[in-house]
């Protein structure tokens, strides 16, 4: 099931594309380089020089287009190509492909798919990441998995198993999902088995648990709003409390490898600098959480290659129909890397 | 020539699995997980689970059972799912494939074939690690090369000018062969050609060969008894002095590699403290001249690898008929691994 | 467009084999043994030991033959086999391919195609490099690209903008080409856009750009002559000042990797000293100047296999030229490595 390209992806953080430089990334294979330009604007084009192929990202930003490093070919921010030092204007070769590109929330998106599609496809908005209530930290990595991996790893619940040296043994208790066009989710709330509950997990469930037989109880929402998802809690107030958006991005032809973004927003608490000072202690917690589950769902790559196949044997009624969702937004096929360029 | 399942391989030394603990091995890419649980006894399953492919290794040895490390599904030692937690007991799923499973002279001895023919085949005795008048010193590691190459190796003395560094010029006799169902051996004599015995080889030879003229003569018998191979070096007197028993375990799907098992067993001087004086020398020895043996093996890999192809040409009548017993006691074909799990 | 075998290749430096030794290389895959016997000369015989195919550059140069490491097997320069230490001479198996070979000009020439045809071809004659008018840097290492992206890289002087961190910009005007049966070649003048002329370079120009008005112009004229390819220097009054002679062998069988052969000859000034104080920065320069080369066509490579496909888009005339020459004077299909072998 390959991603569909018909949607906004953050290919990148903002601070890492700087003033007058250029970017390397990738999307399912597609070498797409990202530059910001002397007006300080961020554009997407096809990372290969139109000439020999090279990567763009390896030249250099000239004003407000992008000279490739090898024999300086120059493209403008649409991919057109504007000079080639030895050859007249004249006879100026076709350029590369533009990708649709937009700057929000501290990420770089980009539109892989049909570029007339684009502006009717709003880039997501996140609503806690521009709040002052809340404090978001920003973070992700390189995974070697399928991206259907990580939203099946978030939304089944069940694996608080795989944590229970970071947060003691909890039991996931699903309260209900609901579907609809290209989205689902579910709703659980926790049950402290044994253990204590650990202070990272505190700070972000505000110590609600403390007690089972309290009626104070937080909900947890998690949904895959295709392509990316999110992960709420609510206090039993209906508060928001904790707010992640997240989206793992293929990054090989294969998508057998992902680059995870995800802002995590935590609402500040009465005495507003309590956050800010036991905010490393959350970043140590949720970097330790993300490693375990990193490791489980590589894991879970590396039995489906060696298999050749999908063996998995699904009992969890929301993770089918997770599936199920996945593969019916999924493209149809792979897109081959060739057509792609011929559409430039 | 894939190796045949069904005969008992020893996957893991006894002390690489510790109480409560499981360890991932393999066997020609099946993965195997060997835990033992809280009674003592060590046990073989599919390591896989049968939910997710994820390695049970990673898992919690809980009692007498064995708990996935993701969302926690549990399997007793006979590879039966007897929980998931969020499931009731009622619509527990299918299991994984339990390997029979003995524990012998320090070895964890598994039958990775038809589980029906375990019992009517012996795990292999090895007469000298069990007796006080040897020492026995246990060696090996992974060698990136076909089993074969291992056998055709050690039977093979001729190249015991590969070893010219260690043991100096020697020369080896083939006085004869035989030949059974399932088994091929060969007896040698050496003579010194030039250069001085080396301590560590006195040590094992007990400076027998001194002087070519002397009637006094040790013979060393090589034997494949499929799969295992045995050295055996005889004084002139009928005495065991030497007892070498090795096998070659294939661990990739290709069989192009394999982990090799070995047990070396010396037989004490009448000054028994002398052997214990001299074992870090004797250590250092064997380590030198398997260092060599790995080396020209991996590249005989590596030349076949490139070829593409088998291009041996053989002109040692005993190496022509173990290759023959070989590939008559080989397995027809690669084991699929679906076939595999399909017998689950 | 696989290389073509029928010429000489230089296949490793002589200072690379010393006396009495073994050295291993490739030539498109196929591996060669190069071996400097007692008498001083140098041999090159197949790399795989008629037996077990193992290397025999792993093995002992004895006189004037070449010794099998594994089990003594011994060849002769011409690649017979000469003795099998276990076996009666008049049953000796056959031997292994011999090629032709030449030492010159610090390098060791091997002919790995049709050897009838090698006494017809010379071995390329290096004027320079035996001139004492002249001091020779020798350099080169592996570059992991096909041959040909290397010829290319450097008859094309547009390039000048890859090194204008070296060389400040400049810009190649082409005067003209001359193409002939298996070579071309092309003028270049250079006038400087902007900057300073760097030290090292000047060593190697003569200062001779220094002014774009000056009627004093020097002639850069590349050539690919089947398969190497030269780069001189003319001054205006005709001196050659500089006289590069360079190669590239692949050395694999898909001939995705090279290793480059340089021989750059500088032209003593009247204050001869001069040269060898600045030798360090020349050779500072050099390396700098490929370093930037070997970059930009590894990424050329790498785009080249992940297309899987040539999706260059020539512009340059003189570059179509080369192209099609390259092409014409290849090898017809790549040779399979079991139709060499069986020419022994």
């Amino acid at each position: 099931m390959p991603i569909h390209p018909d949607h906004w992806y953050p290919l990148a953080w903002s601070r890492e594309v700087k003033a007058g430089k250029a970017l390397g990334v990738h999307f399912a294979g597609e070498p797409i380089v990202l530059f910001r330009t002397e007006s300080g604007k961020v554009f997407a084009l096809e990372d290969r020089c139109a000439h020999r192929q090279v990567p763009l990202h390896k030249g250099v930003v000239d004003g407000e287009s992008l000279r490739c490093g090898y024999h300086g070919w120059t493209y403008d921010c649409s991919g057109q190509c504007v000079d080639v030092p030895y050859l007249g204007r004249e006879r100026l070769p076709n350029g590369v492909r533009a990708y649709p590109c937009e700057e929000a929330h501290g990420l770089i998106f980009v539109f892989p798919g049909d570029a007339t599609l684009a502006a009717e496809r709003p880039v997501p908005a996140l609503a806690s990441v521009g709040n002052k209530d809340y404090k978001t930290r920003r973070f992700g990595r390189a995974v070697k998995c399928h991206y259907s991996f990580m939203h099946e790893n978030l939304m089944d619940m069940n694996h608080q198993f795989l944590h229970r040296k970071q947060m003691g043994q909890m039991r996931a208790r699903s309260l209900g999902r609901r579907r609809g066009e290209g989205w689902i989710e579910v709703d659980y709330t926790f049950v402290r088995m044994e253990g204590k509950q650990p202070a990272g997990e505190a700070l972000v469930f505000r110590g609600s648990k403390k007690r089972e037989d309290q009626s104070d109880q937080s909900v947890m929402t998690i949904r895959t709003e295709y392509p990316f998802q999110t992960l709420q809690i609510h206090s039993s107030d209906g508060t928001l409390v904790m707010d992640l958006w997240i989206n793992y991005v293929p990054l090989d032809a294969q998508q057998r490898t992902n680059r995870t973004f995800g802002l995590l927003s935590i609402r500040r608490p009465s005495i507003p600098f309590l956050l800010d000072l036991g905010w490393p202690l959350l970043v140590w917690f949720t970097e330790r959480i993300f490693a375990e589950d990193r490791t489980i769902v590589e894991l879970e790559q590396a039995a489906h290659d060696m298999q050749g196949d999908d063996w998995n044997h699904e009992v969890f009624p929301v993770i089918n129909e997770l599936r199920e969702l996945l593969r019916s937004c999924g493209a149809r096929t792979v897109i081959p890397i060739r057509e792609v360029s011929d559409l430039v």
